[in-house]
């Protein structure tokens, strides 16, 4: 009984996963990556999440890249993306997280036919039979066209299937109402967590759990400041204001085909998204590189 | 210059793909269920779509069944589903059908991160450009999540990139509106076809030049009772109303979770969707036997 801090708690990072045009990772570039995130300040690091590219990526290549990112992780809980359409893969994917030494798991509905409630009830089920480690319902119905209602999730968080969950922005940016409905009723250490960095101080001036950051897979510097100023409204606002130019373009385009832009920008390496992906064009990297001026400006303020 | 029969028209049968729970195929029964549609009234065969559940299945595991479809196939084309997620994976897929004798491709926009109009774009081009097969448009938003334009469309059909569409049902039923829209545009041995059967009366009787067909691909007869009534009206009100029944329920499962039960309720084997898909329940199963009857009245009124 009582509280105990989840691994799904905090700022997680959420990084690139660098391959060839084949699909093959690049597990040193990878592992230089990850490093990176192995900081004060990110609680965990979420790898092959969707700005991981986990879905366009072989079984076998998930593995490789899941070693090399708990190696290079040190002291930062890895937590492993394992989504995929058959059920049986998904176990495959919780085997190498365990094999690794990840410690939490992040499981999303994906589909390619519509999923029902029943079948997603069914697969949570499953791999929570099948794994000891804390399993995060990653709910993005963007990518999964599954709209998980929350007395499904209230449910799965009671029976102890899931531990956590990592919503999308809330409907019309209510992150308070939807907080408050959600604490009511699920367990005391139930994680709420969000992802959407372009809307994310809605989340944390609401009190959000965690934050899943595609921003602070690649540039942790800034998302530390904002997460750590979620307690200090005036200061979260003006930190936020910064970041506007970017959220921005993370609506515009998407904020994985912009962080791809930026891993290169920034020196981290060059990355490329699987064809039929395009990389954005001039126009959008020249905007870019002006709303990374203003992170920067951001970083400095923030010290 | 002039008219040529494009593989892509007349009544194309879809299957299933029978596989294991670790997405073996079993090419052997694959083989037993494509061989019962060899014969008149099948213009084509349509494997690996998605009643074919391709996307749930390996590069490896499609390139087995592909062979094993052309070897059973017999007289009748085959139609080979290439849909994937990465272009080098769908360029593998073009490799299998081109080795095995595939006659025609069906390829869908699927996506995981939403895919854009250039990107779309750059799929098809990069496709048509590596292979002599031609090329049909499998649009299908429900599992794509891409809505295609009648414009991109248009382009595709007149840059000679594609040779052919399977579209969903026409927005509110306007068959006759969008295939004349589409005629006026488009090259005139481009095959405007459709999917989605419990709609498909619509589309016969508009003079679409094909019916994509999961009903075909178990049930042949009765599709086939279907097309050929398609110039006259009356034959194909009643014929159409036998099957309504079994489009009810269709539209309330999903065709491809009701086809996979009525393949084994008429003898063709024991067949299941991978997890997380569940099979229907017992209730759904027996409206599905009553269904059967009224079909079964149907092939008998149309002999």
């Amino acid at each position: 009984m009582g509280f105990e801090l989840s691994v799904f708690e905090g700022l997680s990072a959420f990084p690139v996963t660098p391959s060839n045009s084949d699909g093959v990772v690049d597990c040193d570039h990878f592992g230089k990556l990850i490093n990176h995130l192995d900081r004060d300040g990110i609680s965990s690091i979420g790898v092959l999440g969707s700005t991981g590219g986990y879905m366009y990526l072989t079984t076998e290549e998930r593995d490789r890249a899941m070693c090399a990112a708990v190696e290079a992780a040190g002291n930062t809980p890895v937590l492993a993306g394992i989504g995929a359409l058959r059920t049986n893969d998904v176990i495959a994917n919780v085997r190498s997280a365990e094999k690794a030494g990840a410690q939490g798991l992040l499981l999303a509905p994906v589909s390619y036919l519509p999923l029902k409630e029943a079948d997603v009830q069914s697969l949570f089920e499953d791999v929570a039979k099948a794994t000891d480690l804390p399993i995060c319902f990653y709910n993005n119905p963007t990518t999964t066209n599954f709209n998980l209602k929350e007395s499904q999730l209230i449910q799965l968080a009671n029976a102890g299937t899931i531990a956590a969950v990592k919503n999308p922005p809330a409907p019309e940016g209510k992150f308070t109402e939807q907080i408050v409905r959600l604490r009511a009723e699920v367990p005391t250490n139930f994680c709420l967590g969000y992802s959407g960095d372009s809307s994310i101080s809605g989340a944390l001036e609401a009190g959000a759990d965690a934050w899943y950051s595609v921003l602070a897979g690649t540039l942790p510097d800034a998302a530390i400041a904002l997460w750590k100023a979620r307690n200090d409204t005036d200061k979260l606002i003006a930190l936020n204001a910064e970041l506007s130019p970017l959220w921005a373009l993370f609506d515009a385009h998407g904020s994985i085909r912009v962080i791809y832009e930026i891993v290169d920008m920034v020196g981290l390496g060059d990355v490329k998204l699987p064809a039929p992906l395009l990389p954005l064009g001039a126009d959008a990297r020249h905007e870019i590189e002006q709303a990374l001026n203003s992170i920067k400006a951001m970083e400095d303020k923030a010290i």
